[in-house]
């Protein structure tokens, strides 16, 4: 997905959130905000806006000295998701169609999102991604993809969001790798998150080793370039992943819920949507 | 008032909207992006927002070729002004408090404004501005003011809002000199606005000269800044001419719908409160 013009304030918006978190220093946020404005020139409206987040997130780090600023609100997210897991498992217990109930909640799990400009409240969206309808739903294809497939490639994306992925990924029957991000950005899983969810449990976990919130895959590791291009059935999980890999030539699902009106549009949805979504 | 770290965001999502008004050349309105990104670095914290706000419709006009983007938007919202004028006037000829409720239009007359992110409806917020007591009223010192003064130097902010200006100049009894900008700045009122509203007609109309959208004295003609030296009491409307005048040290009444949690924050009021506020 191409960068809009949209996405420019809302650079701005990230880096001033991200910096607040990191420092309280008045003066290196405001040198995060020139630094940010003074990119822009080199901004591609070509390049997916991941990439973007990528250089806003490392200017927050270099001039705060904070690597990851929403550390502890990962930690938090995860806590949280855990607590509401013996619930979420009960109701794929009693769906009459469970793989979809499991769908729903992975789903669910994208609104814990510190990068968009959204606020959220965990219970209350499980409560409506478990009753709403789908607004783009590729359901259908996505069983059958899912029956045939020997092994799935699972593109992780949040912390915390990762324990609603093990849902799914139970539900999946299929043996799954999970890829978590290289390295701390916004509030994107790592190893750490993943292992904090139990999803080395039920999944072989790797990382794709970018620094980017989207799997942007020149900013990967060769090790996971390889498994991507050999992947028969891949899973993406949010919004940054999407935009990394909305033009891929690869049998891709993508489960999110939009949160910004620029990838919606994108989508052909509405801001706050569900969408399960076959690629292309 | 000081710029806040809050400004940068709203700057780019000013500059975006002003230029997706003047033009439609996406390559235009990135430049403006860069262009005014690369503009931060040269903003100092301790300046006054509108001065900033004057550097990017500046850089929107340079870059578009387009000199008035609102000038369309202008109009219409004097059009719809006069059309609410006749009720309004009855308001004020039923009220128990002339004034005061004069005073009240004025506020509720402020609304109209294209800067900032709100979205809103003149007909309605004018209902709700009569109704809802004001969050910071010194309506008491401001009757006294009035009464004690020879004149009294109106301070304008929006095209349209002058309709409102008109109410509050005709129950005021006092000679009245009517400010407005020197150039077209977002919807600010220009001379050709406040004839357009009939203000020429109660009123003593110049211009202060400024091009920024907010009373800059730094900015203003010489003209203006000798009759403002010499002004014993003074009405200001509006955010712009709020943050632009709060430090000095004269005898002015700021009437304004606070529009950004940032004006509102300096205020110690809340957003979207009307605001009766004596100096200092």
């Amino acid at each position: 997905m191409k960068t809009y013009l949209d996405c420019f304030p809302c650079f701005i918006n990230q880096a001033l959130r991200a910096a607040r978190i990191a420092t309280t220093d008045e003066a290196k946020i405001k040198r995060v905000m020139d630094e940010v404005g003074a990119m822009f020139r080199e901004i591609s409206l070509e390049s997916p806006p991941p990439a973007t987040g990528r250089l806003v997130y490392q200017k927050v780090h270099l001039i705060t000295g904070n690597p990851d600023p929403y550390g502890q609100l990962k930690d938090l997210s995860t806590r949280n998701a855990l607590a509401l897991y013996p619930r979420l498992k009960a109701l794929v217990g009693e769906s009459e169609n469970r793989l979809l109930m499991a769908v729903r909640i992975a789903i669910a799990g994208n609104v814990i999102d510190f990068g968009t400009n959204r606020a959220f409240d965990m219970e209350r969206e499980v409560d409506t991604a478990l009753t709403r309808d789908f607004d783009t739903c590729d359901y259908g294809p996505f069983e059958d993809a899912v029956a045939k497939a020997n092994e799935i490639l699972y593109i992780g994306d949040n912390a915390g969001e990762c324990v609603f992925d093990k849902i799914l990924i139970e539900a999946l029957n299929r043996p799954v790798t999970y890829v978590v991000r290289g390295a701390p950005i916004i509030n994107d899983a790592t190893l750490r998150d993943a292992r904090q969810a139990g999803l080395d449990r039920v999944a072989t976990l790797i990382s794709s080793g970018t620094d980017a919130p989207g799997t942007i895959l020149e900013t990967c590791d060769e090790a996971f370039t390889s498994i991507y291009n050999q992947a028969e059935l891949i899973i993406s999980k949010g919004q940054g992943n999407y935009e990394a890999l909305s033009g891929q030539e690869k049998e891709i699902f993508f489960l999110l819920k939009t949160k910004c009106p620029v990838v919606a549009r994108n989508m052909g949805t509405e801001e706050g949507d569900l969408v399960l979504k076959a690629n292309p």
